[in-house]
């Protein structure tokens, strides 16, 4: 390696980007440190499916030691990053000793943001993480069974109304999965309540949800949603969250389970950084994708505010983010000095959401699809990108199974026992 | 139905015995309360092989209302059972109203017995449910974590000791597993630590591990263990447990996970009956199962008492209690009164217990198997017994791929994480 580059190249963040980065860099001389708060990477674009009971944890998530088990310049470190001292050229961590970087890249994600309001993530839980996941699912699962024993009051039908917040991918994804397994799921299993008596909402407050997609495609998407018993609440701000629901717009929505996919922000070790950050944390990144006057620390995927070639910002991708990843990596790699390397370009290779059985929007360039063909190609790309034969078979097998069944196979209530052996 | 036992029927507990009667009772006129705290049913003996990373949860529970949703006579109800009021004939549940019953299965299972010592729990989980499993599985996983931090350090050792109290097929499982994982599955992930690194400890109380088998077998299964790197030490009764580690006869193991497999006690609810019960509080069943003056009232699995042919008490298998199931349910069916039952008579159809890869113990009346032939058996017998095509699938390929690649599935850290968001 050049002198501008020294190593251990630090690594913070075992997601898309922060795998991508670590996995180009697998013919580096020298030390890779990759640190993570948690032992494993998780597939968040399925973590939906975990929230709601067609998944289990082990389907979506691969510990990161195993991952990097043959690739022997990569050390994994499980810990929490207190802040980076750039002055130190050092990361500062929980429980070990600060780790020295020769140059690093920051990939930690972000968290979903309350725009100010953090009290409302107690009755509206956002999903990143598994544990969120499992949380939601809980809470999912225990509403049919108080429903069941409150039948006929109001209560029970606050506990089978859910409100998602956002109609994002996320939100979209959410809210198509929470009404097949409630509508065609969960009642067969109680007698005594109708289909109908789960009612979901996805509240947005832009004029369409998928607003990332063309405007045909999110007609397309509601029109599916709504086939699916889902009602859709558009140019709906929300003003207020509680216990007992959620405001949005004037009128007040009484539910017992908000789920919030409105906002994203950027971790929060970036401000330790001490450079401008847009709105929502994310780094204003030069086009090589490292901070301005410090040219070997780098920062990717949702982390970072890249601008695109219509100089928007580049969307919270994993595509993004694994190519930001491997550009970076080749910098690194080839101790390329700032003033010589080629300003990142992001490849769309298409987006694509999924609403239900059968049922999804996809567009590749300048091809919409919509429906079977979409939801077809939607299981393939994911089945595909999933990490290791294992994931891909059960994730498969599960699908067909849920597919031909309606047993989602994970509809299991241990999260909050847990919680109450809690002294 | 005659007069004797009128309906409705209540089942309190969805394990192998409740589970078996419910079923048993499928074309019964007339209700079936099954009440249960957790929404799922069980499959006990392979939970060890949750806690060891082996298997997801969804592998080896299954929604009590999805098994069945096609027997109509049955209700389901999530709720904690307070007591038991004779006199009133109803059980009291913590959440719900008071629910009536013309005839009663009590099947409430049991739950470890630290012989008094009840503060060890914190320092000595057990292995019950699935939150106990993961439980262990996280502190078993962090464990590697911080040794991997502390390498070299004395309490890196300690992290590294597993100590499992109690020399029954549960604790046998489970040293085998740990030592397979530890040895064969997770020092290839932590480079810094050897094999040897990872120390497991079985203690056993008595003169031999798994006393239930012939002499022959115990002696056959510790030579297994051994060979797995696991140090059997017999005759060692526990005196102390603490957060350093355990008192075993006269001798102070230092060791930072201690996992206790050595008693059960019934569950407490059995204690509202006011009925003599023995000294791991189970219910002094008679010949019937029912109790003494209440012949509508049965007590079955880890929760009765009751004598086999030689005048010893069954053991606590799933076996068991499932023939003590449809035995009852056969009397409540047909409306045998007291004075006309014929005494239950359990049919032992033989034990079995794994060590690991290739390696298990089997009695089959006066067959005695070990080794391959064994270990197929155990496989085998398992995989039949567990609900669902889904379940089977799951667990069969989890199985192989575990014995193929060594990379057990499910190494997932994300338990504690939950704790450490509690208020």
């Amino acid at each position: 390696m050049q002198q501008h580059c020294r190593d251990p190249v630090v690594i913070v963040g075992g997601g898309f980007g922060g795998l991508a980065a670590a996995r180009a860099l697998h013919r580096m001389q020298g030390d890779i440190v990759l640190i993570d708060r948690v032992n494993h990477h998780l597939f968040q674009p399925l973590l939906y499916q975990v929230a709601t009971a067609a998944l289990s944890p082990a389907d979506i998530a691969w510990p990161l030691r195993t991952l990097f088990r043959s690739q022997r310049n990569v050390r994994i470190m499980l810990d929490e990053v207190r802040g980076i001292d750039r002055a130190g050229r050092r990361i500062d961590l929980r429980n070990g000793d600060p780790v020295p970087y020769g140059c690093l890249i920051l990939a930690p994600g972000a968290r979903h943001s309350y725009f100010g309001h953090d009290k409302w993530e107690e009755d509206a839980p956002g999903l990143k993480t598994l544990p969120d996941a499992l949380e939601i699912r809980d809470r999912m699962l225990m509403a049919f069974e108080k429903a069941q024993r409150l039948n006929g009051t109001p209560d029970a039908r606050d506990e089978l109304t859910f409100v998602i917040v956002g109609g994002g991918p996320t939100g979209v994804e959410l809210a198509g999965a929470l009404a097949e397994i409630g509508r065609k799921a969960m009642t067969p299993d109680f007698p005594v309540l109708q289909d109908a008596a789960c009612r979901i909402l996805l509240i947005e407050g832009g004029s369409r949800i998928l607003e990332s997609f063309p405007p045909a495609l999110s007609r397309r998407a509601q029109a599916s949603l709504e086939s699916l018993g889902v009602t859709v609440l558009l140019n709906r701000r929300v003003q207020e969250v509680n216990s007992k629901g959620v405001l949005a717009g004037s009128e007040f929505i009484r539910s017992a389970h908000v789920i919030w996919a409105a906002g994203n922000v950027a971790s929060p070790i970036l401000t330790s950084l001490g450079v401008p950050l847009d709105s929502s944390g994310r780094v204003m990144v030069g086009p090589d994708l490292s901070l301005r006057g410090d040219p070997w620390v780098f920062v990717i995927g949702d982390a970072a505010h890249c601008l695109s070639s219509e100089d928007k910002p580049l969307p919270g991708l994993a595509a993004v983010a694994m190519q930001e990843g491997r550009y970076v990596a080749e910098i690194i790699a080839r101790g390329i000095p700032a003033e010589r390397r080629i300003p990142f370009v992001y490849r769309d290779r298409g987006i694509l959401a999924t609403i239900g059985r059968a049922k999804a929007v996809a567009q590749f360039g300048t091809v919409s699809l919509s429906g079977m063909v979409a939801w077809l190609a939607w299981c393939f790309v994911h089945i595909f990108f999933l990490i290791g034969f294992r994931n891909r078979v059960r994730v498969m097998f599960e699908w067909i199974w849920y597919y031909v069944t309606f047993k989602p196979g994970a509809r299991l209530i241990y999260w909050k026992e847990r919680r109450t052996k809690e002294p």
